[in-house]
């Protein structure tokens, strides 16, 4: 499980750099933008949490969550004038948080005995969740639900993990599976600019 | 109880419809309409169970809703280039959906031995919160804060389910006044343009 | 605690007028202008009880607040045409609002047994969650993400009261040094016109 922990607290930061990023674009002061880091990094596991029933949720748990949130707001917020250069690594970190938050909102959801559209929902939610409070708090419409292949490199994993682990797969091998698939459509999506059908 | 549940079975078809076409209106993918059909049919409900501490909420607890939001906001995507000739029809099942929703939250929390004024805002909020976060999540000020007479309707049927209740009147007429109260108001305002005084 | 009760009524009914004021501003009608009024009022301890997990929500629990919130507002709809005289001293109460809801809002999550980040983070919450979910109905980048000492006099005032706390100090006389830090830093940050670095 320490592997799966460390990828968790690398996808906390990346995701909340991604926060800090939109609100020093937004001109936030230094407030601001530590809002926004911490609430797109802890916002969908949160948000999770809250509907399952497992209160205090994990971010008041363990603190480890909030503070990694926050300094990599701080660093973000310490280098906003040099960040274009970080932009483009940070989009593989943070296709690996998304593949693990997804892997970990879906597992909890099934131990909390939620029905396979709920659990792959709750996954989907973890992933995605967060980024869209962090675009509610910046006035804009959420990234996620205008463009790019985000929330369905999400769906996609998640049906596979509910899948993999109701034909009885081991846990260890469904859930590395799930999160590489994931991260691996998230990335092709990005190289490739691939694209839902819009209204 | 069996055409109550009927009853908000069409609502949430028609909630996530009206949710959807938000999501069509302001170019969202398909990802983006289905998260608005869903949020706007089941969001309402999904607040007044973590507020009354019914967790997980109805719609995690009764796949069903989720599930019809979802078909029915895919209809609405597959549709969009008519859907100007479902608008007005639509309209007569919203109001279905507002009554049949504030009936069932207002009934709730009377359960959960909320107050009175309690219970009336839990049955508000049922029904008219899906509707809000649909707005906020499209980035536009919800048109229930701006006009139409939608949660004032709301309002005068949860004031008087409360009475009723109150006063000894058996629960299966109590609701049926109620909900056709709130239906009735909702259509009347919609045909003479009614509207609360504004700022 | 007959004191503390009474600042809490005070900063509710300050922070539902502030609410008010911005639906009046943004041509509300009388409903939005009074869900924006609660909304602001309770909206920051609501969601602190439901992170915390005592549930129902102070809101809920005694009706007094949500009446207290309504009445605020309605004064400031039926006086909407010369509110402009009642803004300035409005800041004052409101400033207590503000060091109260912390003191409340911190020592509460130090009784749920919270870390002291987390303590803090709930106080901060409590003072501050109600007017960004506020600006957020009304469609505008949070005020206090953007600019103005508001959130770090809470958090000034926060860590003062878990440092006292911890180090032993009555509870009655920290929460006084607390309250008074967060109105003091407020008031004289409106005086002076403070602001935190900005992107």
């Amino acid at each position: 499980m320490n592997i799966l922990y460390l990828l968790d607290l690398i996808g906390t930061a990346a995701f909340a750099a991604s926060g800090a990023w939109v609100g020093v674009r937004k001109h936030m002061d230094l407030f601001g933008v530590l809002v926004l880091g911490v609430v797109t990094a802890v916002g969908g596991g949160t948000l999770r949490d809250l509907l399952l029933g497992d209160i205090p949720p994990f971010s008041l748990q363990d603190e480890t969550y909030i503070s990694i949130a926050l300094a990599a707001s701080l660093v973000v917020f310490a280098n906003r004038r040099r960040f274009e250069t970080f932009e483009k690594p940070l989009l593989y970190f943070d296709a690996i948080g998304l593949g693990t938050f997804l892997v970990i909102g879906t597992t909890k959801a099934l131990e909390f005995q939620m029905g396979l559209l709920g659990a792959v929902l709750m996954g989907v939610m973890t992933g995605t969740a967060g980024g869209v409070l962090r675009d509610v708090l910046a006035n804009q419409i959420p990234l996620i639900l205008r463009r790019e292949i985000y929330a369905s490199a999400c769906i996609a994993g998640g049906v596979l993990l509910v899948v993999l682990e109701q034909s009885g797969a081991g846990r260890t091998a469904s859930a590395l599976l799930a999160a590489g698939t994931v991260i691996t459509v998230r990335l092709l999506a990005i190289r490739y600019e691939w694209g839902l059908p819009k209204s």
